[in-house]
């Protein structure tokens, strides 16, 4: 039987994604019947990147995002998107909101860079794609080479092979309920 | 007449880079009767990304790099190019050298993160393609929104379309001579 079916999620997006990280969050959790919703800056289509790959159209803008309706955030990586999401202010808000609520959030491989982005990684264990372990070491985190670290509700892991763990951990997270955190220490 | 016949510059690039913020600088330098080199951490080729973009063969590995043969150094953006090139210790090795013995150094785009890999943006006036501003900023430089920002000898600037000036910039460094600076302050 399923054990997430009173839970909603919500995917931020954009073009660009690592395919298999999104897809395959959104998969496990409407398995598991989560209502599962993706959010990008437009209802356009957005796509993976390059050639063939797979696209898929937001259910909502990031406007149209009520906070209050969702129980866990999850942010897939991918190059393009993050970058482009970095510099979303709608987008970091929203972020930044699921941090304060003490909501579940889940970031894979250059998505950590939002939770920078969104002043949320200080003080906290974070792991990432290698890559941007030293944006994450500046903006105040202690990177840890792990499948998946979990710190308060805060779910990090650092590649695709990593997304059964990843998973796996953000369910646990939103069976365990609100985090009481005071993510914006250095706000 | 030329004035950069007897300037040696080294280019630092791989797969993804950005295709203009590659070839101008080459084409300007090599107007200018600069000899100019593309250093990687291969000898294959390598290109911008996608689709039908284009393709240059390196002239030498970072291995073979000789920095006391070099007065300039250049760092072309492109997401994936630097986001590889920051995991390369080859490459940040290089870079922090050009640093220490107060060459001219100029990224533009994303390629500021190597600056800040290679830990010689703190207490510098940086620009940067502005989804990296965080980054720069959590590496302790202070971040401006110009055409071309030059800090004793390093220059950065934020888009292709800042390109000319870039150039001209880095050509007025090389002109100048040794820049007198002591860049690992962090270290």
């Amino acid at each position: 039987m399923s054990n997430l079916n009173n839970s909603n999620i919500l995917i931020l997006a954009t073009n660009g994604f690592q395919e298999d990280e999104l897809f395959e969050p959104m998969s496990f959790f409407k398995s598991k019947d989560a209502d599962v919703k993706l959010a990008s800056p437009s209802l356009e289509e957005i796509s993976a990147g390059e050639g063939d790959s797979r696209s898929i159209r937001p259910d909502l803008t990031f406007e149209d995002v009520k906070v209050s309706e969702f129980d866990a955030l999850i942010l897939p990586g991918g190059l393009a998107n993050p970058d482009t999401l970095r510099q979303n202010e709608d987008a970091i808000t929203l972020i930044r909101a699921f941090g304060t609520e003490g909501k579940t959030i889940g970031a894979i491989c250059h998505a950590p860079w939002l939770l920078a982005e969104a002043g949320i990684v200080e003080g906290r264990e974070i792991t990432s794609f290698p890559s941007i372990k030293t944006d994450m070491k500046n903006a105040g985190a202690t990177w840890v080479d792990k499948e998946v670290v979990c710190d308060n509700g805060i779910v990090t892991s650092r590649k695709p092979d990593d997304l059964p763990a990843f998973c796996a951990k953000i369910e646990e997270e939103i069976l365990e309920g609100r985090h009481d955190r005071n993510l914006l220490r250095a706000a």
